[in-house]
């Protein structure tokens, strides 16, 4: 159950499809070469295989405890974020004015994989952090800024986002947490925050939530809500630790996994009210909230990606040891090694080839951010800033949803080893289940992907991508055998239903509104597949480009893209039939509500 | 997390696509009306619902627990299962004979599926014993049958497989439990086994095991093993109990999932050896066991059906109550139960239409399991055992391999609340996670598939088959509407891909025998969801001849049809472009086992 993080592959995305070099040339990422990803990536990948990742399985056999108002985590839990906020890991993609390294996003996502592949629980401290300090960056006032974000970055103090309530889970409308503005430019926040990942814990010594709250003469709905910076203990002029603020923790969940990060139930204001500082303006909580949200939307889609190779390879390892059953050619008179058997074989190369796929996506949807925030052209920020907000949805929806296949084939290679909890695989298939979940379900990124990111700038991303789909299919046609003629024509095939899907999208929406939502999960499903497909696509010429410098690695790279061509691209014609025959009302809404 | 069952969805599959009145046609089933059907089922329902389901939580919160060899229940089980057993419930379908109701297959499934859809882990018990039982008469000897068939099929006694041992999970030529004869008939028995379901409880006065072990001078692999009945306590001549056998409970796994079935380690003859008695002749235990397994093959892709209809009801449940977020369309100012977003829609719709097409196919395999046993023709029998044998491990594995993706649709209705234990969606996740893994993996069902149940008769069982669906598609043509030229449409496409599949399996075995199993579970998933989609046709067409008689009723059957037209039959094309594909080394096999 160790982990190895796979830095040839990290690096090779990084360098050949998400174009490093084309980063490092952008005004203020001049340091950012492939060098610089190298050893960045392998001190990232020191500390989370020798200090993290033993401590995953740990986590699942001894979770957080309740007890009193606080949370006891997981022993070696405190000790290890102490030592990632030493290491300058909470800070890598943030300001250097407040301490942060300042470093890509391109080479930040590797470093959160394989945060999060050697230990998920563990990693959701820091992802909630990054969520606030982004929130605070974009909004928050100099005060607040300088105050907070130091210790933040520095992995001192850690953030939480509360928005969820009983009664208000995907629907933020219903949010009744309230604030009342005390006249000295500080508020009284009062309610009840379910969910609260990291809510309370015993890891740093300061916590601050951001949390959605109504004001009094606030607007209905989500136009009415505002944020606020609420922190655990208040924080003194000096900077040092002030009295406790009224929140506290009265439970936390009971979880099917992620059982050591503590999901918790905070209650505000029960002894007078918890003193809070609001962030930005009145009523743009909710706006300022989506762009933390965003963030942890891009940040939980490499969660999927990770929990997927680390059920990988513990899948792997399991598949090279059991001797199990002879050949099914007869080749051998004695039992094999169960990697032998075709079927283990496909259920292997399933998993990686998903979880490449996944990755090369993420990472150029990650390069694509770096090159929106810092182009010195503003029009070349517009257009990749378009291309990165599509890939959002799908990098989310498609990494998580892939990621409890992925695990589920994890535990289905152990045979009855994998439904003993002992051997760790069924761990990665129950922490993978939250992530279709939380952030946004899936059909909450489909509804983003349909509404903000087709359908309102008129399908222009979508089309984008599409022009640089037929520029790869152009380069695959100058290629020779079986690898590139498959991929050719599943990606040619792919893309189609892609490009159908996008149009049937834009023709009906207005007209055709519940079917076109009704097909939102089979649009982000056939555009995670096709656009990692595609990614597959680009390693296979680059991994061809390059064979001969180094066989045995790129041959692996152009039977994986082979193999991702002929057994999964295949599922978009499957995806498009069957968001088309949405149309009408039929199918998926032809059951009313009492048939069911 | 009540459990409704599903009886008026069970009784018209039973009269409608697996014709009842066919079967109460046969040499002694000549009772086995529809309107007995429906009294067996109205008092299973009530004693499933009102006994079983509520313990069925319970089970998972309070597993069997192992202290010193015994192993204790869950609360509420014993007494449960003593008014299992007084009910008659386990000896539905055994011989009058020896104290059973000798009803068809086709009445005991819908049964059994109650029983494993109110309380998956319970169920577990009888229907080990139902193995045993089948086992016995198969090839016991008068005495032996006289001795415990009696006690097994009045639940007064349970039974067990003995298969696994460390080493030798899905390969029995590894097994290495050894049975030295004594002289007088009787055999000492020793060895480990491990994965023994109800291998030790306290819902029993006695335990019968029935184990693999080999002969001193046995040859090697699976022709060397024989099958002996080991009981717990052993059996006086008046059939009270005596001594306590030298097989021993030395622990217990700690399991994913079905938690409250205790999952035990069996020591035998540690103690100077367990007493034993050969079942039929030496050597041919693996033969013998194959009988038990088949049984319980088709009873554990019931399982999936069970535990997908359990989940089902309990999504439907929660989507109709959950209020949050306004409709896509703009159709109501207010917040509506999540029942109308049409992403939750299709969740349901996906989970009530697997079921209901696996229900189908499983229910017209039962009887085709009995008039493979009852007509007086030989030439139908053999005709109906063929297709029967065909459908075997298509329900076992698809059954089970749906039930993962239903359990887990499940699990993603009911959002954040769904990861949370206390609302039991996780429990029928964690459930079902065993049913692709235990009685043969979905990978040896798909070996089965290919090689004993296609290649060896040459595909005629594959053909008969096809050309029933033929049968169908014609007389689909009869009818006009989108859902007839749906279903027209796409089960064409599903045939012409299932016909496809069983070519490229038969002209390749030989030549290319790693690329056929390579493509083995995808021709599994294949055939499951073209013929679950032929039943969902059928369906459509009695409904739609019925439709006037209670169209509530029938309208839903005909749009739940049509549903499964648009959305999950265009799956089979998808599945027949992966398996062709595998031809000649590539894809699958393209990776060494070094590349992994």
């Amino acid at each position: 159950m160790t982990y190895t993080a796979p830095l040839k592959d990290m690096l090779f995305v990084i360098e050949e499809l998400a174009d490093v070099a084309s980063i490092s040339a952008l005004p203020g990422f001049e340091d950012a070469s492939l060098d610089i990803a190298q050893a960045v990536l392998d001190e990232a990948a020191k500390f989370n295989s020798e200090i993290l990742a033993p401590l995953n399985a740990e986590g699942d056999k001894n979770p957080s405890e309740w007890h009193d108002g606080e949370v006891t985590t997981t022993p070696g839990f405190k000790e290890a974020f102490r030592q990632y906020g030493e290491g300058g890991w909470q800070g890598v993609v943030h300001l250097a004015e407040f301490g942060g390294q300042g470093l890509p996003k391109l080479i930040a996502t590797p470093c959160i994989e394989m945060l999060n592949a050697a230990n998920l629980s563990f990693a959701l401290c820091p992802l909630l952090t990054d969520g606030a300090i982004e929130a605070l960056l974009t909004a928050g006032s100099d005060e607040l800024k300088q105050r907070y974000l130091p210790k933040l970055i520095s992995g001192e103090w850690t953030g939480t986002m509360n928005l969820t309530e009983p009664q208000a889970g995907s629907d933020l409308a219903l949010v009744r947490s309230r604030a009342q503005a005390q006249g000295d430019g500080t508020y009284k926040v009062f309610g009840t925050k379910i969910f609260i990942t990291y809510g309370e814990h015993d890891m740093a010594e300061n916590i601050v939530h951001l949390v959605l709250a109504r004001t009094p003469d606030a607007p209905e709905g989500v136009k009415g809500i505002s944020l606020f910076l609420v922190p655990k203990f208040l924080v003194n002029d000096d900077g040092s630790l002030g009295a406790r603020n009224d929140v506290h923790c009265v439970s936390i969940e009971h979880k099917l996994g992620i059982k050591a990060s503590p999901t918790a139930v905070l209650q505000y204001g029960d002894h007078g009210g918890a003193l809070g500082y609001l962030i930005g303006e009145e009523n743009r909580g909710v706006e300022y909230m989506f762009i933390m949200m965003n963030a942890a939307r891009f940040a939980v889609g490499v969660q999927g990606i990770a929990v997927s190779d680390r059920a990988y390879q513990q899948a792997a390892a399991y598949a090279k040891d059991r001797v199990q059953s002879r050949p099914v050619d007869g080749s051998a008179k004695q039992s094999v090694a169960i990697i032998q058997h075709p079927d283990v074989r496909r259920m292997l190369a399933t998993m990686r080839a998903l979880t490449e796929g996944a990755r090369a996506l993420a990472y150029v949807a990650a390069a694509h951010s770096d090159i929106a925030h810092h182009a010195a052209d503003a029009d070349a920020r517009a257009r990749h800033a378009a291309i990165y907000e599509y890939l959002v949805p799908v990098v989310k929806g498609w990494s998580t949803e892939m990621s409890i296949d992925v695990t589920s084939l994890g535990v289905q290679v152990h045979g009855g080893m994998g439904f003993i909890e002992e051997t760790g695989a069924a761990q990665h298939y129950r922490d993978a289940r939250i992530l279709t979940i939380y952030e946004g379900t899936t059909a909450i990124q489909a509804n983003d992907l349909i509404g903000r990111k087709t359908i309102r700038d008129g399908g222009a991303a979508a089309r984008a991508i599409l022009a640089q789909i037929d520029e790869t299919l152009v380069a695959l046609e100058r290629h020779d055998g079986a690898a590139f003629g498959a991929m050719h024509r599943r990606l040619m095939a792919g893309r189609a239903a892609l490009a159908n899907t996008v149009e049937f999208m834009l023709h009906n929406a207005k007209s055709d509104t519940k079917a076109v939502f009704a097909g939102g999960v089979a649009y982000l499903k056939l555009a995670g597949i096709v656009l990692s497909g595609w990614q597959m696509a680009r390693a296979l010429i680059a991994a061809h480009t390059k064979r001969a410098d180094d066989p045995a690695f790129y041959e692996t790279k152009i039977a994986t893209a082979h193999f991702f061509a002929d057994h999964l691209l295949p599922q978009a014609v499957a995806l498009e039939a069957s968001i088309v025959s949405a149309k009408g009302d039929q199918g998926v809404l032809a059951l009313d509500e009492d048939q069911f």
